[in-house]
């Protein structure tokens, strides 16, 4: 089918949108791709239809290719499975819930880990069986608390979710790495940039797995590089390096004291005085800040109190944090909670008498038996110093919740780490067998024994990655699409009232007969300059101008990323256009 | 990719579900091509996925082939819109409602005519936009009380649904017409039969509209045909020829009389009682039957108690009697209801009383003005005889509530109807004004004066189609696919153990190489009765068996439906199955 201006559904925009901040955002709703329905609820229009549709074959080819079989689950789900693996109540409030008329419980499927293992199950019950990949790509809902950027972060979206089921470990492994290629693919064809971070696995449970980024000042996630071993991880992920422990009962080492330290509720004040009065010549990494949350306890509904210790110059990364803590969920301690715990000396709080206390304290791994801090004395206006890790406290255990710097050693080299945003496009997982263990999800093995299984699930944001696309590729005119992505291939602009729509109309034709997807504006009473600027918002990769030049037997053509116009005569017209969608 | 029933994730069943009903849902399950989640919510399996895939493929081309615009809505929609037009309380329970995590309320989007409405109102303005023709394939939501038959009737399932914008009666006929036409070569594509019905447009609101019904003893929609002029009609939709009306108040008229029948609560024994009592000879269809309903009025919360009498001899058909109160819904007056009416005598109700009763009453169109009847006396054990419709009681309108029979009389022509079963499929509407005024949508006029928009709603089951095909398209042994719909062209089985399954999965490369697509049973230690019985359970129209002959350089070729059997040389197979699926 010929699209034409003419009667195409489409109105541009000429200004953005009053609630958006992002390029991709500001673009697909003034270039008429998509239009809000509710916050994170979009509708696609007939060109942003085609774009989605074009990232879902590409998705979808490359999951065929490595062996991943189509299958489509409803969005509509029964509580019961999800009861089974906690996580109807676990999600807490991003999952949608709803009633039938029969009061049944069901929610709208946020991921399907679930759902895949109860149907392998149903089918399969021999190790012959294995292994196999399942995957769809499917609506899903989760009722975000923030939804943000257009179809960046939706409430509902498209995605590709696949579960690989094998007998065993070394089988999960392969099913990563072939994962892992296909999705090096499929971003490749999409032409996203992306970088491939070691991640947290959060509240889905699981061992590795890593994060594709797409690098955009836009992200809402933060990742690490190293350049000099390649290094990359989302900041959730980063482990701390840490410090040799040394003996913390050495004889030499300077006793526990308190000190006097009046006025100094920041770690800044601390310093300034502790130097100042007491001569101790400190930085804030030498001070002991200990942040007290209390963390829900899944599944419960209580929360515990939890203290957290890291070095006075960094603030806690609350994402950190809650990625160390998930699927608990942390939250801040407020006054009243500090009203009910009178031990806990707000401002003053040292881990010496957390034990006493009986709460439960986590510490940055810089804090290695036999590190010596300043930290509070547990009274108002008093701090401890040579307060030595091993010696006058004991920790439970470590926790990553200290913020990542720029500059940081990268742990695995020891260089400086840089840090930038990204949006997540893709995640993989190596989950084990918390589904399989929650389904009894069994194989019958050679000898008669079950081999319980062990899976993978993996994602990728399809219409997400329609966002990134434009986030990525962009310029002040409008869109830049890829060529395998973009609505049409070339779009033929006939401006004129000598025949040049006509023109087009029939070069477009005779393009269309060449195989390519052509968008022709055939319309009457428009200017050229609005049909240039439409060509230039809408974005497809090569644009023919059958304009004023007509008359002369010249047309223009045009290539949008680069910007580069060449006039050419009307004869080669066709030839040139699908030389340079071939290229 | 070759499909390889080795690595294929499918695994066919023995016996029928035990909660199957009809032969689609029985087979579909035991070919693996659909599993149950919950009560009429279901998961393709890769196999159905492929059907569904290529039903949706037919649909989407004749609908882009007609001039229709692809555009997709989320499933989860604001309550605003729905509140607009009344839907969101019209609905019901059928209606599946949530809250968001701001409490704010949504709906599953059971059908998109306000959504669209809003979309063109919010692109369009000028009457040189129109006409626009928008669609979409998409996942619905409707929580039916009686979800059965497995995909046949589900509560997610997948439909298109277009809607075309108009700016006046001629045009929305045009779209009409031009949709009637897409439909036709639809269906007919895909192999279905169908009868194009007149129907009634129920909670659609609008004017004239077909149904696209596909026969089929399991359907639940009851159609009449006439094969004299060819009318047909969904039974809801079927108009009762009226008899000429006569002179109700003529001189020579008995007056009304009351008789005593005691002991006649049915009309069986009424009509005994009268004619071996009172020497009266009537037959049923002289006697008035009064059935009191009570029917709720949309949006108020409140019913009404409404009267609606048919002659004697007729059940209410009371899917007929909903589509005429619609969106009103009728339901059985109880005792206790009774208890609140002294004045309605149960089991001997006239029409006489009801002006002073103040129930409304709605009689069959049979009951014209000058009829007279037997009816009751609104007495215990008492009837009426010559009670004259138009002397002795005025309806207040006529109703389409009683069962059409076998041989009723044709509207059209006259002749005698006959009755089939039908499976509705699609339907097309033509809803005029109603959401065009609900959302205020007007194209300014070349006068400059606002013209209000015209709309049709046209809908096509595309997951119900499947099952469809199957209720239409099966044999004892299993399933039998239109070749466009199947999942591959051909199935090639290598049976035997002297190089039969390499030599059938050489075979099957060719094939796939020659553009054919390929399903080969390449299972090692499965018997060939196995699987010549999944071949023909799965149902690829042509099957080519490497067995036992290829040792002679023969194979055997099958064609599933008319279960001819033909053995061939080797050396021809590939061209002879090409030839086959060229057919």
């Amino acid at each position: 089918m010929l699209l034409r201006m003419s009667s195409l559904f489409l109105r541009t925009l000429r200004d953005d949108p009053a609630d958006a901040e992002v390029p991709s955002h500001k673009l697909l709703v003034r270039a008429g791709y998509v239009r809000r329905v509710a916050p994170g609820v979009y509708s696609w229009l007939p060109l942003g239809k085609r774009v989605l549709e074009n990232v879902t074959r590409v998705v979808r080819e490359e999951m065929d290719r490595m062996g991943g079989q189509e299958v489509l689950f409803p969005a509509l789900l029964p509580r019961e499975y999800y009861e089974a693996t906690g996580r109807w109540t676990e999600y807490g409030d991003t999952l949608f819930r709803l009633k039938d008329r029969k009061g049944a419980d069901y929610l709208l499927g946020p991921t399907h880990e679930e759902m895949f293992t109860d149907m392998v199950k149903g089918e399969y019950s021999s190790y012959k069986d294995y292994p196999v990949t399942l995957y769809q790509i499917q609506t899903k809902y989760r009722d975000e608390a923030r939804p943000r950027a257009g179809i960046l972060r939706g409430r509902e979206f498209v995605m590709k979710d696949s579960y690989s089921f094998d007998l065993d470990d070394e089988g999960l492994k392969r099913s990563y790495e072939r994962h892992r290629e296909a999705y090096i693919a499929t971003f490749d064809r999409l032409g996203i940039t992306y970088k491939i971070c070691f991640a947290t696995s959060g509240a889905m449970g699981g061992s590795a797995s890593e994060e594709f980024l797409a690098p955009a000042e836009t992200g809402e996630d933060t990742f690490v590089a190293c350049h000099a071993c390649g290094y990359a991880a989302n900041a959730e992920a980063v482990v701390t390096p840490a410090p040799a422990a040394e003996d913390a009962g050495a004889a030499d080492r300077p006793a526990m004291r308190v000190l006097d330290t009046p006025g100094t509720p920041t770690i800044e004040s601390l310093v300034e005085y502790v130097n100042t009065h007491h001569g101790l010549g400190i930085t804030a990494a030498q001070t002991l800040k200990n942040i007290v949350v209390k963390v829900t306890v899944p599944g419960s509904g209580k929360t515990e109190t939890l203290i957290v210790g890291v070095p006075g110059d960094r603030e806690i990364d609350f994402k950190r944090l809650e990625a160390s803590l998930a699927p608990g969920e942390p939250a801040i301690f407020e006054a009243e909670d500090f009203a009910r715990h009178p031990g806990l000396v707000r401002g003053y709080i040292g881990p010496q008498v957390l034990k006493d206390l009986g709460i439960r304290y986590l510490v940055d791994p810089r804090v290695v038996d036999g590190t010596a801090w300043v930290t509070g004395a547990n009274e108002p206006g008093r701090h401890a110093a040579d307060v030595v890790a091993g010696r006058d406290f004991t920790a439970d255990g470590t926790i990553e919740a200290a913020e990542v710097r720029e500059g940081d050693a990268c742990p695995v080299c020891g260089s400086g780490l840089s840090i930038d945003r990204g949006i997540e496009i893709g995640h993989i997982f190596q989950l084990g067998r918390k589904y399989a263990d929650a389904a009894r999800l069994d194989a019958l093995g050679p000898d008669g024994k079950p081999i319980r299984i062990t899976t993978g699930s993996y994602g990728i944001g399809v219409s997400r990655a329609v966002a990134v696309l434009v986030e990525q590729r962009h310029d002040e005119l409008g869109l830049l699409w890829p060529r395998e992505i973009a609505p049409a291939d070339v779009h033929v602009v006939g401006t004129g009232k000598d025949g040049q729509v006509e023109a087009a109309v029939k070069i477009a034709e005779e393009l269309q007969g060449r195989g390519l997807r052509v968008l022709v504006d055939d319309r009457a009473g428009v200017s050229p300059g609005v049909k240039f600027k439409d060509a230039e918002l809408l974005g497809m990769p090569t644009i023919l101008i059958v304009g004023r030049g007509l008359t002369q037997g010249v047309v223009e053509l045009r290539d949008r990323a680069t910007g580069v116009k060449e006039e050419i005569p009307l004869t080669e017209a066709v030839d040139r256009v699908v030389a340079a969608c071939q290229e």
